[in-house]
């Protein structure tokens, strides 16, 4: 069973536990798109095999921050927030490409974390570091400004897609960061105007990613 | 001894893991203003008998926000980030109040959690607790304006205090919502002017608190 490859503590789990696991675990392949968690309910742990997630917090009026993104071997625990009773928010998770993944549902995971000191010390690891992409986060949008902010993504971006020609919409990147397409669509201008992006409909190319850097850096 | 009474997991440890765990843990008692925590240093665990501490983060420019605070029984986590190689981030940690404590230190709490399943899924609630506190932090920076955190945090300070006098400097209300002073001046001059709160040197008097209420929740 390939689960049991991606799955970084299996070699620690008893012959019983794994299966149990094996017997609960379950295989999805999601489109582009496809919405796999929201708010208050315990869809599970998902385990990435391929594809991309992205995990977002949601205002009432409808507005979007991007949390984290979850890549090849990454697991959401925030999608089975019912395993831990201290976790008192919610969160949406979307493909961000079609993605193939495991879900080990919440009942199954908890019951592992209560018998076994390396799963629930390796949950601890996997919470500590999406707490410390949200302090990342906490920290840029404290400190740094707007347009230091799309300069990252925009690099962030194109080191994720391993090209320079991005294919998204000002509404998109608004969204990612916790703003309005308007000042999205302003700062894009100005980067434009200093030759370190060509826009078009549906694209924006990078076109000087060291100037880009150095001003995400100053 | 008393911190068997403050402990939560004692009576899940062993009688050999309470023995250590007795013979390594330190008391403190630590006067208002004094710094128990900073940056990366890995101070140990901190369980407080009675007092207030409150954790921020720090800009270069030395900028505050505080991520939150701590009271009687609460256990600081952060301050042990050594314990898990995935905590990414530096906070600093203050006393508020004259503070009694127990410092647990790293390694030792570290083994702890190895051995034993009921110490780590403690650890795992009090991360996501800790987790989930910087979680609200984030909506109310993202999507809630100035005013109304101002107001917030005037009713949370009246309720620790248990007062409506604070004893509270313009400064120090900017360094916990990681804005400037003069943006609070602004504010509570306009709390002022609309009979919310009284202000003389070094106090801000609430004088209405429903109205301060409606105004949080609008």
């Amino acid at each position: 069973m390939e689960f049991s490859e991606y799955f970084p503590v299996w070699n620690q789990l008893t012959s019983r536990q794994k299966e149990t696991v094996a017997a609960k675990v379950t295989f999805r392949s999601v489109e582009k798109g496809a919405m796999l968690h929201s708010g208050i309910d315990c869809t599970g742990l998902l385990l990435i095999k391929s594809g991309q997630l992205r995990a977002f917090i949601l205002s009432k009026e409808g507005r979007e921050v991007t949390i984290y993104r979850l890549f090849d071997r990454d697991i959401c625990l925030l999608s089975a927030s019912c395993v831990l009773r201290s976790i008192q928010f919610d969160i949406t998770v979307t493909a961000e490409k079609e993605t193939e993944l495991w879900i080990i549902p919440a009942d199954v995971y908890k019951q592992l974390m209560e018998q076994s000191a390396a799963v629930s010390n390796y949950t601890n690891e996997v919470m500590a570091s999406r707490f410390s992409e949200v302090m990342w986060l906490m920290e840029q949008i404290m400190w740094n400004s707007m347009d230091k902010r799309v300069a990252l993504f925009l690099l962030e971006e194109a080191a994720i897609e391993d090209a320079s020609l991005l294919h998204i919409t000002h509404e998109s990147i608004a969204n990612h960061l916790g703003t309005h397409r308007e000042v999205v669509t302003r700062m894009l201008r100005y980067f434009q105007s200093e030759g370190m992006v060509r826009l078009s409909r549906g694209t924006v190319e990078l076109t000087d990613q060291m100037k880009l850097e150095s001003l995400s850096e100053a």
